[in-house]
């Protein structure tokens, strides 16, 4: 059997702190909530994002994007699906859906991330990191 | 003689606050940054956005994209470049470059922004909205 | 029987965005973890913040300290424990502790928060919110 | 002549961003902005914090401290007023006052600071600092 994508789903709630005076969250909170989603997703995987760092390895966000479709409140209860729908090549690509109560979509976007060593050099993704997508992309 | 785009530059010191533990500013920075540029942008214009609030009227943020460059750190002094490059329609496009040093781009991306009333329907952009744009693109 | 005290536990989880370059947790995040801290404590007391906005209440902070033991870093799981110690008077006192592991203490501190009507007005805490609380302190 | 403190003058303008849905800045902005006038005291002192992290010392926190007197609006230019009221010995404590319009009193505050060698180890404020501020205090 084939997985044609790997996701994980987590949940935020709105805090007073993210709302802004039109009394929604503030737009740049969506690349945060984005940021806890693929912490998941990492975790889920067995890659641990700190895991990563400490074998030298960091993923800094080289494009982001998002389009916003309806407003999350203070106190909302929201779901994150982050998605990783091919294998890395130079450049990892991750999508997300912000939805609350499980259906309303509130956002979509995606991040696309290079590789660093620790002296700040791009890399290519390391082995045991292809090895694991692998398993979970069978 | 016709102006083809209405910019403004303004400039932002990366505070501590701003930065991550990879030691650079945290990416969902520069869509604040952005914030920035687009409130300079306006005030230039003479349509200070405190004033399109007061009169009813609010933008949000319908879409958002960045492209990360180089990385900014902490105390950099950074300027924002921030333009509209035609008449808004049902919604308004602005780009941003954020550069180090008057030169090094770090960054460069876009919002796209509707227009709501007061008790939160899109509605088209105000006529003195659209009057101001029109002497300011002459 | 009488409690002494009212007390509710929640916890967050450390999220790159809060980090600093110092690689632990940038400063003023605790004010927003206790803010997380005393949403639950509302939420458990059956006065939900959102409750108190909707009756056209709202308490901001008047008073904010916080004392650093530890640093907490990028991925840990805190438990926030909220306290009220004593019935409010005109203005309501929460203290606050930050955990890791349950048991090694990060940071502890106190927020003071005074009651605004809608207009902005400071006005004495609503008969309903103190009830409750007395049903709590019971 | 003797000085018995030492100050610095700094301003900033509220974000749309560091609002919240009660129409005035969040109150862990604050903080930011004390970190905002403790850079600029320090870079007026000849001691740029930038400098201090390069030569191995970093100032992390230990206490903070807020007492809000009026709110901030987005847009609102405020100028931060830090001192240094006496030489630090082990710790270093600086005060704060956030004002608008120069003279309206919004907040003030302190901060609290230890010395960190790199390794993480409590230090001795070190010598060069110490010059610094004996020169300053004079």
């Amino acid at each position: 059997m084939t997985r044609d994508m790997i996701s994980a789903e987590t949940s935020v709630r709105v805090r007073y702190a993210d709302t802004d005076q039109m009394g929604v969250a503030y737009h740049s909170n969506y690349l945060v909530w984005f940021e806890v989603g693929r912490t998941e997703l990492m975790r889920d995987l067995g890659l641990p994002y700190t895991e990563m760092e400490a074998r030298g390895i960091s993923l800094p966000v080289i494009e982001a994007w998002c389009h916003y479709v309806r407003a999350a409140k203070y106190d909302d209860c929201l779901t994150i699906i982050s998605a990783m729908n091919e294998m890395p090549r130079a450049r990892v690509k991750l999508s997300y859906r912000v939805l609350k109560e499980d259906s309303i979509l509130l956002a979509e976007g995606y991040t696309v991330h290079g590789f660093l060593s620790e002296s700040g050099k791009p890399v290519r993704p390391p082995k045991y990191f292809l090895d694991k997508l692998k398993e979970s992309f069978r």
